[in-house]
């Protein structure tokens, strides 16, 4: 089913309409529909996982767990909303006896306006209708139009009249929440005029196209698109030599979880050549399991990424795990000196659940490989407490938005801190869909110069500035 | 002169080099950095106000005036650098307890490596060489390179070289600061693969046009331009009543400082008709002075301009200031259904001393032609205290960025809560050249899970935290 053209418009004026209503509803309000939304998921969670487990094969346990998710998202983002530092709220003083004279100035960030967000084919919850991307452009104040993925078309459905109807219901205006489906819809989407922002978890191919319609705009939107990511993991020869068996492992079980198919799944492993962590994942893999991959697409593309990987002459499929049905895990080989000479080759993202083993042989090798690898959202380093990893977190912490030690990339924490970001082709942006500062992206800042204190937005009176963190001449003050 | 490629290549390997430095330089040594260059600057202004007035004919006393705005820019981005906000410093602690457990996470903004600045012809200070942009840039840990502004070549040349003498004899790094000049060696600035982010102040079409290259790139990067805006006015009929004379004085002498060239220049004012504002503002330009325009491409443009707004059928020339060296101010009428009819023609930013004065006769042509008005910087009200402006605000607010109540929006203050921005064409971005918060353009975030201490960022780890603003396990704390 495609939304036509006619459909976007009425989708986009009425989010335009309810856009005024979700900027100015105070924070209160706009917590309790966050959090109606969340509880309509809660309520709805046994017929929506039962259409996902359809649509995506991902199981019940794990879309119930991301159903959990997302709807602590939406209930985070209302904390976060009621708490108030998010309008990053600035007062000045006059100050008549500055040269020239000061006036006031107060400060408040405000909502940009209709939102699109495309969903993710791997996360049809967290990552989709209802999830970070929307949670924090309505936590903002801002309606959201979201474009379905093509991958769960009926979950999405679902979600979406579940969603809405709950927003109204909890006394939020017609428009919060609209619902566009297919390819054309979705580019005329980010090209609407009505739309101030966009929001996208997906490919590389996909988030650069859309990228470049959102700046190719008459009047450019910012795009806040999540693309593609290795997620290179660094382990050190102590770290191998002290429990090999259990990174090996936890290896393993992060690169197959999801049948491989998470934006932080590691990518590709450097480990120290000839000892023996080679065999120890081909031990840990055997008895992995693959399953069903989400789409067709992505089934089509697993074989091709892999063949892609082994045409070149460095590389050597080692390990594979059992065979069933769908995808069957893939463990590969290569080495530095190769990765640092061919990372366009080496180092392209492969959905699904293959990892490629990097051997290095020294320090300078790992290094100059490191350097090739592209802009992750992780970057993960197993080692122990006398190594001098300086270096190797130099590089790394330039390359990635988060990074781990003794861990391993997939789960992200939804927390205050938590950054999930990094440059390009990770991101197309500074900022990330998951943690609070999310809604950031979605609100631009507004400043009053002597405004008479009743058309100043309420949470710059002087009266509801001091319940709310805030910055007076200067100095941060906490209620 | 032209920077040629190995030119700029040598720029940009230098800033590279310098860029761990500048971002892992301390507060106290990034903070005496810029004040170094805010003290060269002071101590070089009898040499540097001469160049900048043979080249730009703005005037000492303006000119000085700019260096110590200039020269206050980088001192207070000194002091936001050493109190610490600026960082964003985000703690959750691990919960063990949590399903799944949760880890240790620390978030910190960082820099984003070298900077691009883009210097303005109407600002020859304080938008440009060692303007905003730049100290921003710089406070936020990154070198920059700029691109002279062809209006003012030898006060670029001079200026850089003042300023990145006081950077290394202060202890900053060679590279902290590079200068190219050319329209081609700007383009390649923009392009270059080190350069991770740009600054812009000019037109719309100048800006455009490196936006364009900016999001073009194999790796797109935030490009932050301030481009065009008209800054309405809107004056009530109860207003003019009041204080009709002074309001005129007052726009004549905002609508001619600098000769009309400030972005943020009063250029359409909205005005009851047949309530006599015309003739208060003819009597009051009448002994206004114009003079030399800043380039000779803004020389020729500023007939051009007046012609294509003259041009239509509904625009007449009502007054006109002194005639003398250089541009005469002028003062045109329209009415309001014509600018709600051909808002492209008749609300396209003209630089230099020109104001459009659009008659309104009711509350609905006023807000139907203040829809048409395109994202401009501000948005001004002269109004008393018992007219209901609700209506004019609610539509300004969403076009402007700052919104002033009886005042003129020429002379931006610099301080903690200032925004200068708003909707495109007015920047291409949600945030700000001038004010503390432009220091976030240049800042990525990097999050480091479970990480031992003393592979922390020092300002991550306890005992620094301790001594700086920030956010633990939710809480907003201020030591």
């Amino acid at each position: 089913m495609t939304t036509t053209t006619a459909e976007l418009d009425a989708l986009a004026d009425a989010a335009a309409a309810a856009a005024p209503v979700w900027r100015e509803a105070d924070a209160a309000t706009r917590a309790s529909w966050l959090r109606a939304a969340a509880d309509a998921l809660d309520a709805h969670i046994d017929e929506l996982v039962a259409i996902a487990d359809e649509e995506t094969r991902l199981g019940e346990t794990r879309l119930r767990g991301e159903v959990g998710r997302t709807t602590g998202q939406l209930r985070l983002f209302a904390t976060a909303v009621e708490e108030g530092s998010y309008l990053e709220l600035t007062v000045d003083d006059a100050d008549p006896s500055a040269v020239p004279p000061r006036p006031e100035l107060r400060r408040t960030l405000t909502g940009v306006g209709p939102v699109a967000v495309f969903s993710a084919s791997n996360f049809p919850f967290a990552f989709s209708v209802a999830g970070g991307d929307t949670a924090s452009a309505l936590a903002a104040g801002n309606p959201v139009i979201v474009k379905a993925h093509s991958g769960h078309p009926r979950l999405s459905q679902r979600t979406a009249a579940v969603v809405a109807e709950a927003l109204t219901s909890a006394g939020a205006p017609e428009g919060s929440l609209g619902l566009v489906e297919g390819r054309e819809a979705g580019n005329a989407l980010v090209q609407h005029p009505l739309i101030q922002a966009a929001g996208f978890t997906g490919s590389v191919g996909g988030g650069r196209a859309l990228f470049d319609l959102a700046s190719g705009r008459p009047d450019p939107i910012p795009f806040y698109g999540e693309l593609g990511s290795v997620n290179p993991v660094v382990i050190t020869a102590a770290a191998l030599a002290a429990r090999g068996e259990v990174l090996a492992e936890g290896l393993v079980a992060s690169f197959t979880l999801g049948v491989g198919q998470f934006c932080t799944k590691p990518g590709v492993v450097f480990v120290p050549a000839d000892a023996g962590f080679e065999q120890l994942v081909a031990a840990a893999v055997a008895g992995a399991k693959g399953g069903a991959l989400l789409t067709d697409r992505i089934t089509a593309g697993f074989p091709e990424g892999i063949a892609h990987l082994e045409a070149d002459p460095s590389v050597a499929i080692i390990a594979r795990g059992e065979d069933g049905i769908g995808a069957q895990p893939v463990v590969l080989t290569t080495d530095a000196a190769s990765v640092a000479a061919r990372p366009e080759t080496l180092l392209e993202e492969c959905f699904g659940p293959v990892t490629l083993l990097v051997r290095y042989s020294s320090d300078d090798e790992l290094l100059a490989a490191l350097r090739a690898v592209p802009g992750s959202l992780t970057g993960t380093i197993h080692s122990e407490a006398g190594d001098d990893v300086n270096a190797v977190l130099a590089v790394l912490e330039r390359k990635v938005g988060r990074v781990l030690f003794a861990g391993w990339p997939t789960g992200v924490a939804v927390t205050w801190s938590q950054h999930h970001g990094g440059p390009w082709p990770a991101t197309t942006s500074l900022h990330t869909s998951v943690g609070v500062t999310a809604v950031r992206r979605f609100l631009r800042p507004v400043v009053f110069q002597d405004a008479p204190a009743h058309l100043l937005p309420p949470q710059l009176r002087d009266e509801e500035l001091a319940r709310l963190p805030h910055r007076r001449n200067g100095v941060l003050r906490v209620p």
